[in-house]
C-alpha cells in the first residue's frame, strides 16, 4: 500500500516546523516511518531555486511570473525525485509548504489567476494531492510578534515574503481559508493561537481521523 | 509604436545564430535597432537557469517537468525585464528560440501534453506571441554533421539535449512542422540546407513581408 502524503500550510510564526517533528515522532511510536521535506528545496536542485527565490541571489528582482514557475519546477523535481518513490515504499511524506502555498500566496495575495495555477500546480505534482492538508491559522499580527522575537539577537534576516505589508499577509490568511473551504475534505483547520501541545494534539486527531 | 518581436527556431546546427546576427545588421542599416536576446538565459535570473537545464549543475537528474517549468521561469523573467520593455521603446527584439522550443523538444518530442504546455506559456510569455517566427527547417542528419564539425577540436562539450537519440530530433522537426501549420500567420518555414546567404535572404523577404 503507498504511504500517505500529509502537507502543512499557514504563515510563517505558525508553528509549522515544530507541528512537524511533534507528528513525526507521534507516528514513528506507531511505527510509521515518515519522511520531512520542505519547499521550496528538498532536492539540490531545488536548493539552488530556494536560493534564487529567498534573496534576488540573481542581483535582480524576480518577476511574478518566474517566481511562480521557479517555485512549482522546485515540486515537480520533489515530487520526482523524492516523494514519489517515498510514498511508492509504503513510508510516510510530511511537507512544509506545498501546493496551497502557491495558491495563497501567488493566487490570492498577488491576484494571479486561480485557475491557471491550478493547471500549473496539477502539472508540477504529477497530479498527486495530499491526502491530508492541515492548514495552522493565526492570527497576522500574532504571527508577526512571534517572527520579531525569532529574529531578535539571532542575526537572521527576513526573507523577500516576511518583507511585505501587513495587507499581503491578510490576502494570504484569506486565500488559505478559501482553499479550505474549496477542499473541505482535504483539509482540516487548527486554530496555531492555542498552545503548542493542544496544537499537536489537535493534528493527531485529525491525522488519526481521516488517514488511520 | 511598440517595436516588433521575432524568434528564431530549428535543430542545433540550423544556423540560427548566424541569421539572427544577419537580419540585425540588416535591420541596422534600415535605421532599426534590434536587440539580441537568448533562452533559456538573456537575465542574470535566466543565465543561472540556463546552467541548471545545461549539465545537471545541481548534480542530479532533472525531472522533466521540473526542467519544462525551469526553462518558462527563465522565460518569464526575460519577458517581464528584457523583451516586454525594449518593444514598450520602439526597438525590436531577435530572440533565439522561445515558446516554440518547449512545444518541439518537451512537448511532442517528450510527449508532455499540447494543452498544458500552452498554458503554461502563454502564463511565461504575459500572453505576447512572437509577430513572426522563423523556423530554419533542417534534415536532422545533416544538422548532427554540422554539429559535429562544430565541436571537433574545440574542447566544447554536447549539452544534454544534443545527446538524445535520432529518433527524438525526429520527433522534434515533426512537432516544429506541426507548429508551423497550427499558426501559419505567424511562422515562416525556411530551408537551412541552402547556403548562408540564401537563408538569409529569404529571411530578409519575411520580415519585410510581414513587419515593415
Amino acid at each position: 500500500m503507498p504511504g500517505k502524503f500529509i502537507t502543512f500550510e499557514g504563515p510563517e510564526g505558525s508553528g509549522k516546523s515544530t507541528q512537524i517533528q511533534l507528528l513525526v515522532e507521534k507516528l514513528e511510536q506507531q511505527g510509521i516511518r515518515a519522511t520531512c521535506s520542505r519547499e521550496p528545496g528538498g532536492t539540490a536542485t531545488g536548493e539552488q531555486i530556494r536560493n534564487l527565490l529567498q534573496h534576488d541571489a540573481a542581483g535582480e528582482p524576480l518577476a511574478d511570473r518566474a517566481e511562480l514557475l521557479l517555485f512549482t519546477a522546485s515540486r515537480a523535481q520533489l515530487m520526482d525525485r523524492v516523494i514519489l518513490p517515498i510514498l511508492d515504499t509504503g513510508d510516510w511524506v510530511v511537507c512544509d509548504r506545498f501546493i496551497d502555498s502557491t495558491m495563497a500566496y501567488q493566487g490570492y495575495a498577488r491576484g494571479m489567476d486561480i485557475a491557471t495555477l491550478d493547471a500549473i500546480n496539477a502539472f508540477a505534482i504529477y497530479d498527486k494531492k495530499p491526502d491530508l492538508t492541515i492548514l495552522l491559522d493565526l492570527d497576522i499580527e500574532v504571527g508577526f510578534q512571534r517572527l520579531e522575537k525569532r529574529y531578535a539577537g539571532s542575526g537572521e534576516s527576513h526573507d523577500r515574503f516576511e518583507l511585505e505589508a501587513r495587507d499581503f499577509h491578510r490576502r494570504v490568511r484569506d486565500g488559505y481559508q478559501r482553499l479550505a473551504e474549496r477542499e473541505d475534505e482535504r483539509f482540516c483547520v487548527i486554530d496555531a493561537n492555542l498552545p503548542i501541545s493542544e496544537v499537536a494534539s489537535e493534528v493527531w486527531n485529525a491525522v488519526k481521523g481521516a488517514l488511520l
